[in-house]
């Protein structure tokens, strides 16, 4: 998916994890984040995000103009989502199918549609490298509607067996992770791999959006695709990162716009 | 709904719960009803049916030419969606939209369509009789889908409700029980409300949709009016009974079929 | 159970609702109020908790010195054990049980052990006024161990029923909460029900704790027994309020210490 | 842990996954099955297993004499415990002392108690071969009893953890499955792993409890050490299998006995 072409001004989008409260308990600054972000990855309830939290998250997703999209899971509510498994394809395809589903019925109710899917913590890290995983959720979201982009790392596995389901993809960029000079996120665990200073952040992503190029962690530039950023609002100093991408983004004059361009 | 004209011959429908397995265990012998009925309530994952076995009864039907519908209930899985809980309204209506929208896209996905919904268990009683709850299931339904049919105990809350909401309506009778001189269920746990006898079930059922009439406990005949019939299946006796009943229908010359004229 | 006699000083316990979150998603500030409270009410997994966090808790009690009790609930997790619940009378008993047993072993696995035993939400409502449900309660109990103390409100069924199961029980009055001229709580939603200033909260429980009584919302003095002040921390303004009361009780030469007097 | 010396006549243990429902829809024949074990491995919630099905498995175990233990799993209850997943040792601890603790609480009250312990599923194939996923479970079982058996395959990696931690251990055979030359399982999947023949199983398992061997599947005879011979019962197929072990050692005059000495 071609979305930011080279336009007068430049434009991109912000997308963020939203809607993980479950039960009372709650995670992140939903209000927050959404005076941020252009696009919601909305919780479907396998690792967070009751039905009633999705829908708030929706509603007020609609209020703001930011667009829908499902971020599916393992069904793995204690582990948040986090925990790799091995689900057998058939029981992966229906978990997708379902989550999926469930929320373009909130979104439906409220007024809006799913425009995009995003594969949730060790489900977005197994479909990135092993294909048969990659396959499973592209031929579920496929087989619900072939119109719902799949967000994911570019040149990932996710993103080239969703184009051959014939998904349109999109890609996005870390805000907050440091890049390889392959153009590949440095490994978590890494020295230097996750970026705390909120200037250096927003001015990387700035660059980043305006000329395609990050400084890699050897020093070298690199280049790299994204039609939308990822930032983090899971803590308030994750969230007032995201707060100065966007400033920064903004004060330059570029458009914050959802990656589907009617969305 | 006008459901079945004065036609020659007759016509109704048969409806079961079916996809009431989770995880390995299981309940019921679907491929035994699905053989039976022509509208399948299939559980959407709050009382019972994981996503696979959602998928796998929805493929079912399609292949036997059943009508699918959404069998919504409280998000109760150790108690099998039979306790009453007091769930507060928005809470109520996300649930239903939920579960809704997830049966929707397996559907969608096995090329078909969901046509109806049918509260579960402790919700179907409390939407019986309950205005609030009723008023709860049928917004959340028209929410997301105005052209789906209600279907529930004649002369019900729920029905009233649903058709307030815009929603067509279906009024279904139960094979196995017995009904008051006023044309309502004996309740559960009076003598005789629960009939075992698969002849005597098969001829009401038959004198019933041919003639409107059943013969209520205290020997009165009764005006029954009926789009759907529901069969259970989950002993083996139950399912006994209800294929005694589509035989005595259709060795009779009534024609089963889904009460949605172009199911 | 008498747990403060007329001793010199006087001595109360505080307790509190903690362990509360579940997968990632938190609820409460719990380090925050383990250094307020002489007892914990530790969530046991059905309206929240999960075994890490559950652990977590048990051991940053048995850190600081606070009695463990089990804090038991309908199996509920996304409505937070806050909904009224049908339950039949065999599977709450066995919930209880299973509830009490897991957070049994955890606090063996941390060097403590579980003296309590504190129904949650609609649970604690319902016991305190349904006989059926408070034998339930209390039969599980005392099947598990006998030396379990039931804390509840005073005057309720629900310590009744645990009396008249042979189980020590202990009575807890609300800091935050207005009292009737009978010295029951004013309910919900009536104006004054609840309290948020924190000096007249404080200052109202040094008065019972030190004289035994509360000034009624008429304005009347009303008599209240409490072994234990229940105070709240799932707010940033409720913790707030339960350090003043821990505070203004310190000041006074009040010894806050479990209402077991061996914990 | 020595469990069948060379005592006259020999003595062995079934055992066998019992309590495997959830909710209404159930698994296995769990009243044929206690007719047939000695111990009785019970689900504990997070594969299968609600708290009523624990207790009715247990309160009938005791009935008939059936030692039993707990069935701790992976928190998979829509995967039956049987797809492998990545939890942190933090939280599989936590895990595994959560279910034990709620069996145990089970078992007091119903006048028993939990004498062993099985990991089902991927759990159960994990800790065979894996390190750390074996010290886990050994790990938390010892902090909660040091004094519960852990019952696993002969020289697999969870025994030795087990033993490491000082528990006792029990090993046991799979009557319906076939041997490798060096006494390891053929892997499911290959030509022959598992054997159907009702007399052919019953015929090896008595020879293994009588000689210590048994036939593996190159014709040779290989030495099988076992204190429990594993039956199932999830089908009328296996149940009969199992029928007939149980009614081949019983005529041959074995004794069958738990593997736990005063249990």
């Amino acid at each position: 998916m071609t979305v930011h072409p080279a336009t007068t001004p430049p434009r991109i989008d912000l997308n963020s994890d939203l809607g993980e409260s479950f039960g009372r308990s709650s995670l992140g600054d939903d209000a927050r984040m959404l005076a941020v972000v252009s696009s919601a990855n909305v919780a479907c309830g396998f690792h967070a995000g009751d039905p009633a939290t999705m829908r708030s998250t929706v509603r007020e997703a609609v209020v703001r103009g930011v667009m829908v999209g499902a971020h599916v899971a393992y069904r793995d509510l204690a582990g948040f989502g986090r925990r790799a498994m091995d689900v057998p394809s058939d029981e992966l395809r229906a978990d997708v199918v379902y989550q999926l589903g469930a929320l373009q019925a909130v979104a439906v109710a409220e007024g809006t549609r799913v425009r995009y899917v995003k594969p949730h913590g060790a489900l977005y890290n197994t479909a990135a490298t092993d294909e048969r995983v990659a396959v499973d959720v592209a031929a579920a979201v496929a087989a619900v509607d072939p119109g719902l982009v799949m967000l994911g790392l570019p040149g990932s596995v996710a993103l080239a067996a969703a184009a051959a389901a014939g998904l349109p993809t999109a890609a996005e960029a870390f805000a907050d992770r440091a890049y390889t000079a392959a153009g590949t996120l440095v490994p978590r665990g890494e020295p230097g791999a996750v970026l705390d200073d909120a200037e250096e952040v927003a001015a990387r992503m700035l660059r980043m959006v305006t000329t395609g190029l990050v400084t890699a962690v050897d020093g070298t530039d690199v280049a790299v695709r994204a039609d939308s950023v990822c930032v983090h609002g899971d803590t308030p100093g994750a969230a007032a990162i995201a707060e100065r991408v966007r400033d920064a983004l903004v004060g330059a004059g570029v458009r914050l716009r959802p990656f589907v361009h009617d969305a």
